[in-house]
């Protein structure tokens, strides 16, 4: 009780340490760790440093942890008796191009208005996810100078290859799973709902990614001496991506909705409450209709259904002007994002079989799978959800939303499977921030107010 | 018949001379003439200057004519009284990739014997349309050696942009059709029937080549965030192309049957008697069954019938790995091949009006027309086509065939329409020369025998 009975001192002190934080920020975002790029390595290691440098000064034991790719940090602050939570960021940032596209340096960041009472902090990284992991950072600052203790015990694991991957990450995690036992993960690189709700991530869905070549032809042909005989896998390959989804925009292979559930009608409520319109999230990139299943909510289409999408395709002559050919191969790169219990292993089976089903004579299919991770979700009443979302109702004046996730975060998987944990991801990036793109940005409210988020959170987490 | 009577030594220097003109035409093909990239265009006109400079040395008249494109070699040897004939070939090659594929260096041609007593030249452009272009000089260096003289008149013009669709040369020849006023043209850019049997091709496909990009999103996606609700452009593109063909190999789009003509019973008598078999013609490139139009012969499905292929798509991601993008937009070139009285114009307004029609909301279609011609017939008892016809069966042994071909060459269209001429498209391609792919050749039998061909059409278009 001692220590929430000082939450409102810690809160005025992160008001205080505002500007103070963002330089600490800036300084962070300067060191272009640009993890992808092995022309970045020194870089991406001193990001790595100067973190574990920083948690040093806050009392933990931390280190660099080699890995086959870049460093993971990793720092502890025990407190026996206490929950135990283990946060994940990351401290690789995307790469820069198309570098002409930025409006000032990408790792020069600077503080600007950019519109009305709306200050942000630019550059790569300044959300994701250097801005995000120093909220959780600045929070323990703040918590350790106003009461000398943390409330709970904590262990900080940030790596530097979530950009490129996480390749190394799962045999981390999974080598050292003893070490990171904790009772909650939280992860910072997520979205708030809108600039005044934050959002709790309970749910993501999961990922098949398959990469299909079909062969025809042993060889390019000329269309003028075999047009009209020869078999074209430019045509087979359209047919099957064409049968995918039918004119419901179902998915159409057998058995894929197999552990697909369907939402309660308090879910359908809360979907209803949040009033998520077609020209609102579409209009923003220059669509007005959602072509995905009839009958259902567009947040239910974007957040909590399966999805197919061809992410690439390619065959036959793709340069400038003509080239009067028949391909000999056509390739698609096809992802699938799964929900509920759909199994990975059993959506890439009926996959292929789909496909190989549909080959004419005379043509043959080769697989690439690219990755298989199922969807994971918190139970709503888990008492860590329950928890953090009391809190960030505290701080940002009362709606909370607690939402799935199109995208994959695979961390969470690993979390759930080798260290048996849920994992409440917290963020507070906003949807035109830029990750990704030139011209990244921060809110100084999202840094700011969650900052204040995780205090409130480390001292909910604690009672 | 003093030329005629000199036939049996130009034959012999021609077969004396072999060696000597491989060397001709190696220095040639070492010039990488790709007329579609500008990046060669140095190279391309290199091309044309090579094959300038040779015509100066057999007495031509020839110069470089310049278009908004590739030069034209325009080349001129007239003979007062006598036949003339308007020969026409291409110095421009395809482009060479995948340039992994290749076996030797495509620009470093390269004799080999392939199989026992069987040799060929290899290298871009050793058959389509150097190497057959060079039967025809070789054929007149050798009657101006042993005669002084040639039988007939003759204006040569060949072409830098044959591969590239010809968009300049209409135009040209409309330019200049009084300078280019022949009795009858000869074209060499054609394949035999098989190694023994020479062809003239009497009827060509005409052809329609169009380039469409449809648009949805006005960027790319993350599939994280909008897989499920945003439009996928190769989805739509692959769903018109899966449209494209019915399950009976005919093609969809109304009216685009308009004029096409049902064969006669004694054409599909003549076709039987060819005995072209799916085993034969398809099993050289590993096929095994024709995709073609149910109830029409092979041959009918590649010479006499239209055709539609996709040519190229892509779109979104094609590089290794993973990225898990919805594309803003989506591509193909699609071709179609045209027999009989179809109307380019028409066809290609239908398949713009096809493709318009089933484009979802939000998605916008964008055409390039790359080229459009009709199809074209000679008379079997035109006097030229029966000479040629006499010579090459005393060339080759007996048997030559009529027939149409299945690829288009566009200019046929233009002398008939501009300059009011037949063509006779006699060339000695093979189907196994790998024109348009990697490891393109020329047998030397169809080099060598193909020069002797010539010599002896050029004594009987004189009689």
């Amino acid at each position: 009780m001692s220590a929430m009975s000082n939450l409102p001192t810690i809160l005025s002190r992160l008001d205080a340490d505002l500007e103070a934080s963002l330089t600490r920020l800036s300084s962070w975002l300067e060191i272009p760790s640009i993890g992808t790029d092995p022309a970045y390595d020194a870089d991406t290691r001193r990001a790595a440093q100067w973190l574990r440098d920083d948690l040093e000064t806050l009392g933990f034991e931390a280190a660099l942890r080699e890995t086959p790719g870049q460093p993971v940090v990793v720092a502890h602050r025990p407190k026996p008796g206490a929950p135990h939570v283990l946060f994940y960021g990351h401290y690789d940032v995307q790469p820069v191009d198309p570098l002409n596209l930025w409006e000032t340096d990408p790792f020069k960041p600077v503080v600007k208005e950019i519109e009305l009472g709306r200050r942000v902090i630019t550059g790569r990284g300044a959300c994701d996810d250097k801005g995000q992991v120093m909220t959780f950072v600045e929070a323990m600052r703040a918590t350790l100078a106003e009461t000398g203790d943390l409330p709970v015990g904590i262990t900080i694991m940030v790596e530097g290859e979530e950009e490129s991957g996480s390749a190394n990450l799962p045999a981390f995690v999974r080598d050292n799973a003893a070490e990171l036992k904790a009772d909650v993960a939280l992860v910072c690189d997520t979205g708030m709902w809108d600039r005044e709700t934050p959002s709790i991530t309970s749910s993501l869905r999961g990922m098949v990614y398959q990469e299909v070549t079909i062969t025809c032809a042993d060889r390019d042909l000329h269309s003028g001496l075999f047009g009209g005989a020869a078999a074209n896998p430019l045509h087979v390959l359209a047919k099957i991506v064409a049968s995918l989804h039918d004119e419901t925009g179902r998915i159409t292979i057998p058995g894929f909705y197999e552990g697909v559930e369907e939402p309660t009608n308090q879910q359908k409520a809360d979907w209803a409450d949040l009033g998520l319109t077609e020209a609102e999230f579409l209009g923003q990139v220059g669509l007005k209709h959602s072509v995905g299943e009839k009958g259902r909510m567009l947040i239910e289409q974007i957040q909590s259904r399966p999805t197919c999408d061809v992410n690439g395709l390619w065959g036959g002559y793709t340069g400038e002007g003509t080239k009067t050919v028949i391909a000999g191969q056509a390739s698609a790169k096809i992802s699938f994002r799964l929900v509920g219990k759909q199994d990975p292993a059993k959506v890439a089976a009926a996959f292929q079989q789909f496909v190989t089903e549909r080959l004419p004579a005379d043509c043959t299919a080769k697989f690439i799978a690219h990755g298989a991770s199922p969807a994971i979700a918190v139970p709503v009443d888990a008492p860590a959800l329950v928890k953090a979302r009391a809190a960030l109702a505290d701080e940002w004046g009362g709606r909370v939303v607690t939402i799935g996730t199109g995208g994959s975060i695979p961390v969470g998987g690993d979390f759930k499977r080798t260290l048996g944990l849920d994992t409440l991801f917290v963020g507070f990036g906003l949807d035109d921030d830029r990750v990704h793109s030139p011209n990244e940005k921060y809110d100084l409210s999202s840094f700011h107010k969650g900052q204040r988020s995780w205090a409130r959170i480390l001292q909910a987490l604690a009672s």
